[in-house]
């Protein structure tokens, strides 16, 4: 059975699955000061994700995923193994911890072609780890212990993570209701003594953060959030709060914030899907090639990242974005974004930065994945 | 159905292929004149090529190619989704920007082990942008526009590329002729500031290039070149010519020129395949292992590079080459080549080079591809 | 048909099979003196292996395995192409050449999370070349000429290796026996002039050695060593002893040394699969999933290297080991090893080590491959 990629499976319990992704970006940035000089102003373009990898089941409950990045060299995304019984899962190896709703949803299945600013600028990204889910009912449980990413576990690097996560996402009529927190303890370690929080102004072509902390010596982090978020036939909204609280050895100990509220409308008969306590991607009821059109969506969204707290001046980010999804068959989309970008607490953040300031970008994407 | 690897296909649309192709050289090379002293002499070796990837189509008329070379690190070579119709295809994503009929041509498929001088010396490679390619008949048309290679993609490089190439292939009785044109321009943009011609002596595993002409600082390259070929049945025969125009700021504008011609007939019942515009692999008529002894081909070639011009000393290289392909089975193919390649103009290039020498190759090759 | 990944096969002698394994450990080592400062001492963890790969047979006796780790970039370990005809098997390309039992069989089938001390010290590792392989009753011979790892293939590089095993594996009633030597010569050629014996304590994820030669200055290589095993029932055992003679310009040539033996017995109805002169994983009789608790095995080792020799002082190691494998369903693992590690010879080798003293150490590494 085709998912993008053949599916193989038995009636014992085995299956296999190849995975892939192909994403392109062609971007636009506009309306930067005069006084900051950026090598990144006007057209970029990038591959944002080549992926290729497997997935499969073994009898008795096991299973896996594995997945690298080939842009840059390699960077392994999901490596970990799995066991299923039940409404339990416990999974070892390289995994979401569980950050946040947009951030564990897949990439191929966003509004917009980048998350919400919090989830890059709090330092989201897989961790080696052991962790357990629960599913009863409309009630799912996550918790789990992890290292660093798989990248940076070196045998003088001792960091620790702990993170939990609670959804409740019961139906109501025919609409999907999503309730759901995190919270996210990091203990750095000996090796690490500093984060650093900071954001892309929504395109990813572009390098420069107009909105930075800089590093900031630390020994722990904290970080937590909420989710909220419905699905009623062509509509959704969703919406999302997180703070990050560093502390820092004798000085007054930060807490940053980022949020981000977006609601969604399909033009064409279609809905968002939702599974598991995150977003899934659409399935057409009218595809290109049968006789439709596909599905055409638009989205807008607001966007706000805060990183000035407690003498730290990383600026402010108030995002204004609109989006346009044209997803001709399962597996295949098109992404036109727009965004403008408000700096606050911005002197300087970027060389010739003035206090206030905004930018515009324009993001267009194409992808297949599967 | 296995072609190499198993197509796994659906009557709806749906494919799926892996890719996978492993290439050894083991190479020697003599008669350097002794004034030269380079790591390279003598017995040399390398994998040439060891690549894994995926193809597949999606209902609707969707498609990609995703494949990477898994040496130095991992280089992606083709990585495009593409769409379908009729006799149009439109390209998203990094592929070949249609330079000439061997660089397009898979490297699985040529007739010696490297191709023309002038497609690695005047720096063919695939690139990310946008193409349409449009059949009708006999005639193909193929242009787009690129950005750069995925690897050299930052926000800083605009550098700009328009490609378009012409075919016109009829059959004349039993034999396919191939007539082709392309012409391809590129704005450096403002981060690359120069371009280098150079090129190896055949033999991929030496790093020596005895014809270099060294960084020339440049604005805008144009190269343009024409295509021939005939095959008829076990004979076939192919020539290109290609030129490369360097625009200078202030200074004169060198012209370098390529082109080669080859000649090649199969010892066995067999016959070089050609479709879509370039050579495909050889449908050995029969294999071993059903009472065959797969197919054999002999090739002789002539292979010019002029990089000197306009007051930019490159050197000259003139290849005399034969070769002989062993194709036991579809897929496998060992190839040995000789080569003869005579310098002039090569004076210093190489430390201790003299004006005109000449040297002697000899290269072996084991290949699985699919 | 599923062996982890399906295998896709012909009547007509195509097969293909994807190839992948995630191997994380969780180690610590403790008992270190205080004179030594090391970060891996106490709780490190990595990705131990992460691979993907294919393999697969084309008619006419061809085939062909490409295997690439993507840790730390991407390493290709397996990557050949073979002919096969009765018992003669032909490979070109990167493989394993012969070194010994434990070496040549799977790291998904050790007995132990890491292979005998000596494997590793005396720099065993796959490199490109030809070998010849050919078995006939009990008897297998095997051998070949190797240039360098697919890594280090420069064209300056000159170095050669010749390599030959012979195995004598007979059944005594029940009784799988193995008997084996082999030899392995290395001239390492004008750009390679030391080489480098040392060894980590067991567990991967600690980076300091406790043993090392540092560089020694050195023109040839020969290795030989003795393989001895018995499979019969649920108990195995195994020996195997290792010398490394190292020719140095002007000096004395040191001998080093490195041996282990090891027993093993599975506590449930299982046994040691073993075939084609390597070691095999095991086929679980009662599997998880099936009503059955999978297979549990119980091992032991004494691990032998002694790295002093002709006045080089590299130090000695003597490893006691015990490990405990779960295996509850085929292709999955979960392993836990205790080590103690004794080590002579070593004042200063690392800094501020004694002349005599010991470490311990804990493993635990959760598998799966196929």
């Amino acid at each position: 059975k085709f998912k993008g990629a053949p599916e193989i499976k038995t009636d014992d319990g085995w299956s296999f699955k190849p995975r892939g992704r192909i994403l392109y970006d062609f971007n636009n940035l506009s309306s930067v000061p005069s006084t900051i000089s950026i090598p990144g102003e006007g057209f970029s373009n990038e591959a944002r994700r080549v992926r290729l990898g497997v997935q499969g089941k073994i009898p008795g409950g096991f299973g896996y995923k594995l997945e690298a990045d080939l842009l840059d060299g390699v960077e392994l995304t999901d490596a970990y193994l799995d066991y299923k019984s039940g409404g339990l899962t416990i999974t070892i190896g390289q995994h979401n911890n569980f950050q946040s709703l947009e951030e564990i949803s897949s990439s191929n299945d966003t509004s917009f072609i980048e998350r919400s600013a919090f989830t890059d600028a709090f330092g989201f990204q897989r961790k080696v780890g052991v962790s357990a889910a629960y599913k009863t009912g409309d009630i799912l449980l996550q918790g789990g212990v992890f290292t660093d990413n798989i990248d940076d576990l070196s045998d003088g690097n001792d960091s620790i993570n702990l993170d939990g996560r609670i959804v409740y996402a019961p139906k109501l009529g025919d609409a999907q209701l999503h309730l759901g927190g995190s919270v996210h303890w990091t203990d750095l370690g000996d090796s690490i003594d500093s984060v650093r929080y900071r954001q892309r102004p929504l395109i990813h072509s572009v390098d420069t953060r107009f909105i930075n902390t800089g590093n900031i010596t630390a020994e722990e982090q904290l970080t937590y959030g909420l989710e909220a978020a419905v699905i009623s036939g062509r509509f959704h909204a969703a919406a999302e709060t997180h703070w990050a609280k560093v502390s820092r050895p004798g000085l007054a100990n930060p807490t940053f914030f980022g949020g981000s509220v977006e609601a969604g409308l399909f033009l064409t008969d279609d809905t968002r899907e939702y599974r598991g306590g995150v977003f899934k991607g659409v399935k057409v009821n009218n595809p290109v090639g049968s006789g439709g059109s596909g599905a055409w969506q638009v989205n807008v969204r607001y966007d706000r990242l805060d990183l000035t707290d407690a003498g730290i001046i990383g600026g402010t980010q108030d995002g204004y974005m609109a989006s346009l999804i044209w997803t001709p068959v399962d597996y295949v989309r098109f992404l036109v974004n727009y965004g403008h970008l408000s700096y606050g607490n911005a002197l300087g953040i970027v060389t010739g930065a003035p206090e206030d300031y905004s930018v515009d970008v324009i993001g267009a994407r194409a992808q297949i994945s599967f």
